[in-house]
């Protein structure tokens, strides 16, 4: 047997579970680990010598496939520029497994090459950390390699999901021989958890029917959730037959439905917002982007506050929860649905829904996308926010869309993401600037679909090295805004009238995506005028494979045009 | 009083004990501390838009002054991605102070952007890791931040020098008003931590000498350290009129005396070398770069082993030490050598030194030597090593010479650092090949001399955002050397017969530093041809301002090359 053959078959335990894709950035002290998976022969191997991308990579595969994905780097500070992307998933909650090689303790602090304190190295940033003992002959460090391999991938795949670090220690020699076969071993041993479904028993619901039909202004709210048709499906009816409003942001991933609210940043920035308090609001999903919903929420707190979440910590943004109704979105709408439409609970025949309630929020939701749409009718400048909605107008297919976090994820936001049925992907985990192109780059891997990014010039500056992987996905176009520099400093209050605003807010510079595109081998795209802007995107979105298109816009229109939309929404 | 008084009293304690370089990644939360160091006016201020380089920039500042640096991050992810230069200022010791903006505790895991669990992120990497209360109106908090900025300034700066981490959460609003003139209070407090040198008593030194004198083949070898004249001119003086070999590796910075050993990358390969063994082994100094170094000693462990150092934790990479001394290096050896030369301890009129033990370390390296000369002499294809022979054949001047990690770092070494009284500064503290780019540029920010940094094209292309900051130095000139990928898998032992060798370790690509030089208003020079080597390097070294050299070569020749040279000296 060789020595690592513990190793081998943790290799093979994550492929028996399911895990099909491995990213790795090379190393020497991993080499078993990038030896175990490459000659297991089921995997997908991506590699990437840039670790910080290659974490936002494997994030962005699982924040498709929904199945953890298997991160391996050498040791040292390796582990630490991992450590963006494992806080991302961590909150964003997307599995991930990260193996992370490592010399064996008795080097730390011994002036050894590449070790530093790798242990729970990224602190509650991960669900599960794991060490184990580089004493690979020994049977109990074999039974428990197998025992935390299973733990791992259960723990990493079960509701909430995320990552789950292994920290492992290798001695040397750790290179086969040439003889050495890599086999499994016929004893390993698959640990199922089996899948269960949280549901709620007959008593609860009377409990929460009784509170919603005491309720006559009812609020539902998503945060960010994967694109679902089912939840869609019932929360349209909901809205439709019960006259109650469901608001979502674009993370939210409600669909083509005009039916929902979803140009809340505009109207609910006003101070005379109070007719549009609930008695009820119920929450799904993770954050919201909208900080306009947020402070609405906050001035005006409902008198019961239900969050739909399996997670067990207790996030409590608006400040009004009530109850934590621990199952999915789609479990309890769907039964709340059936069981108010069948009556099967409710004393009155019909909920005393106040229908009025429905009226004022969809009432501002017209005006705000009528106010929108002119708005950006008559503006002739070249601007950011007339190039993200161009290129709303120009693609209707069924496209996939990542969206870079700072300005890009409010533009989008405030225009209601009204793009057809695109599903909608942010890293509003951490909600940092690093790792969007990775994370695109990683989704568009394992996706049929037309796979975009909206991106700035300084979060695709920051996160370029994810355009140094081997094989870019042909799917992959991105969009970057290039307004040289921090943007955003401009458009939010405080840093504006500030002398510092230029030099060390926004950090102006003159650099453009063109020659990162060259050495990649993508196609560039690039317009500088409002007159070509529809022309160029429509050339650029037809053009096959992978393409970068960057808009060069100019920052104090930006400001302009953003601040502008903004005060006549709070206005409206 | 502003409500962030105290973050401004932070910045002028900072600038009172002598901080007078600051690092800033731009950002809102962090906006306060932006505005504290820029507006007291007597601060450098670095911004840089990616936290991992302007880590890095920083360390590389702090490297050549000694002095702490600050760094100023916004909260979130922001903070995770100065973490590798974080842990490789602690094991290089660098002194730093890191400040990471921060959400109030009260925001952790409510959805809220950019809040992550921001206390004791950086593990054991810091020497201390404070947090302040954001409640700055209460006198206790004013007092603390203002203690706390005295006590991080005095940890970071004591010896062994580091990184000290003060988180600071920060609560809206965190923009000045326009009235506020953001001035330093009267009551600033400055608590002077007073230099002391740590001696050896009168009886101390009797125990060591009494050692000394019982042991008659003594060898000093040093590890890292900042060059030191009066070190090196004590050390010449032991090694001339005691007739003890002093060895050291590039980064230990002995200075062109051919006195010393430096080409024992070489000679100690082989099996023959236990007629080197010491009696007594003296090491000074943080980690050695040679392998072959420390194998040696720890094959033939010498009967005891004195550490100098001021550290308190015990490295013993050589596993043979016997006692720790806590002085510096200089303190130790200059007293060492009036107290034997006066012969104010020893029984001896003469140490009992056997000086044919420094005979065969000496004609070990001369033979050494020769063997490189003649072997380089010979070779007539562009390769690694002959590109760095070249250069430091054409360079003569004082220069500072910053060294990638990987193999850029194993070829200066085995060259024996072959130019003159270059400094030579290398990451050795945890070894990764982040950040290269970026350290070098901080060095040269600083400092008046012609910097050099020869890097490999993984480690460039890893670290190429430094390259990001607005004012790049006109001192830095790079070497890339291009080898199309991870050569250094090739060269160690254990992957080269793997078929997975080309894919998964060396990662090969196309990728040449041509058009990032080009966005960078870099002047690019390049060379594929043996033939041209010699006038292109000088044509190069010559040029005025920030220019950047790419060597072309091939990863079979210099595994070819690499590896004979290895033999010869094994079999010297």
């Amino acid at each position: 047997m060789a020595i690592l053959q513990p190793l081998i078959d943790l290799a093979a335990i994550c492929f028996e579970k399911g895990i099909r894709h491995v990213v790795i950035s090379p190393g020497s002290r991993s080499a078993a680990l990038t030896l175990a998976f490459v000659r297991h022969g089921g995997f997908r191997i991506h590699t990437c010598m840039d670790e910080r991308p290659a974490g936002f990579i494997g994030m962005g595969i699982a924040q498709q496939t929904g199945v953890p994905v298997v991160l391996v780097c050498t040791s040292g500070s390796a582990a630490y520029n991992f450590a963006p992307a494992v806080s991302e998933a961590f909150f964003q909650q997307i599995p991930l497994i990260v193996l992370t090689a490592d010399r064996p303790k008795e080097w730390q602090h011994q002036y050894d090459g590449q070790t530093i304190y790798q242990s729970e190295i990224y602190g509650k940033h991960v669900k599960r950390s794991f060490e184990i003992s580089p004493d690979y002959a020994h049977s109990d460090v074999q039974w428990a390699i197998n025992r935390i391999t299973n733990e791992a991938v259960n723990v990493a795949g079960t509701a909430p999901l995320g990552p789950v670090h292994i920290n492992v220690p290798i001695r040397e020699p750790f290179y086969p021989k040439e003889s050495d076969e890599l086999l499994r071993s016929d004893s390993i041993r698959i640990i199922q958890r089996q899948r269960s479904e949280a549901g709620l028993s007959t008593e609860t619901w009377h409990e929460l029917l009784d509170e919603w039909d005491d309720s006559s202004r009812i609020l539902i709210a998503g945060g960010q959730q994967r694109s679902s048709e089912e939840l869609n499906q019932v929360l349209a009816r909901i809205t439709e037959e019960w006259d109650i409003p469901v608001v979502g942001d674009c993370i939210t991933n409600l669909g083509a439905n005009d039916q929902f609210v979803r140009h809340h940043d505009l109207f609910l920035g006003g101070e005379n917002s109070a007719e549009l308090r609930p008695d009820l609001l119920v929450t799904f999903g993770l954050s919201f982007i909208s900080k306009e919903l947020k402070q609405f929420l906050r001035r005006n707190p409902p008198l019961r506050h239900w969050h739909i979440s399996e997670d067990i910590f207790l996030a409590d943004p608006t400040q009004s929860m009530t109850r934590q109704i621990p199952v999915s979105a789609t479990y309890f709408f769907k039964n709340l649905y059936e069981k108010i439409d069948y009556q099967l609970f409710t004393q009155n025949s019909e909920p005393e829904n106040d229908s009025s309630y429905l009226t004022i929020w969809r009432q501002k939701e017209v005006l705000s996308r009528n106010l929108k749409r002119n708005y950006l009718q008559n503006l002739t400048s070249l601007n950011d926010l007339t190039s993200i909605d161009v290129f709303f107008k120009v693609l209707n297919a069924q496209i996939q869309l990542h969206i870079a976090n700072s300005m890009s994820i409010r533009y989008v936001n405030v225009l209601g993401a009204d793009i057809g049925n695109a599903k909608i992907f942010s890293n509003r985990g951490t909600s940092g600037i690093d790792g969007c192109v990775s994370t695109a780059i990683g989704a568009a891997m394992v996706n049929d679909q037309p796979t975009f990014l909206i991106v700035g010039d300084v979060a695709f500056l920051y996160d370029r090295n994810g355009l140094l992987i081997k094989e870019l996905p042909q799917n992959l176009k991105i969009i970057v805004i290039n307004n040289s520099g921090g943007n955003i400093f401009r458009m939010i209050d405080g840093p504006t009238g500030l002398s510092e605003l230029e030099n060390y807010f926004e950090t102006r510079h003159s650099f453009t995506a063109k020659r990162t595109c060259e050495d990649s081998g993508i196609q560039y795209f690039s317009v500088n005028e409002f007159e070509a802007l529809e022309k160029v995107v429509a050339e650029f979105t037809r053009s096959q494979g992978l393409g970068l298109l960057e808009v060069f816009t100019d920052p104090y229109e930006n400001e302009r045009v953003w601040k502008e939309l903004k005060r006549l929404g709070r206005e409206s």
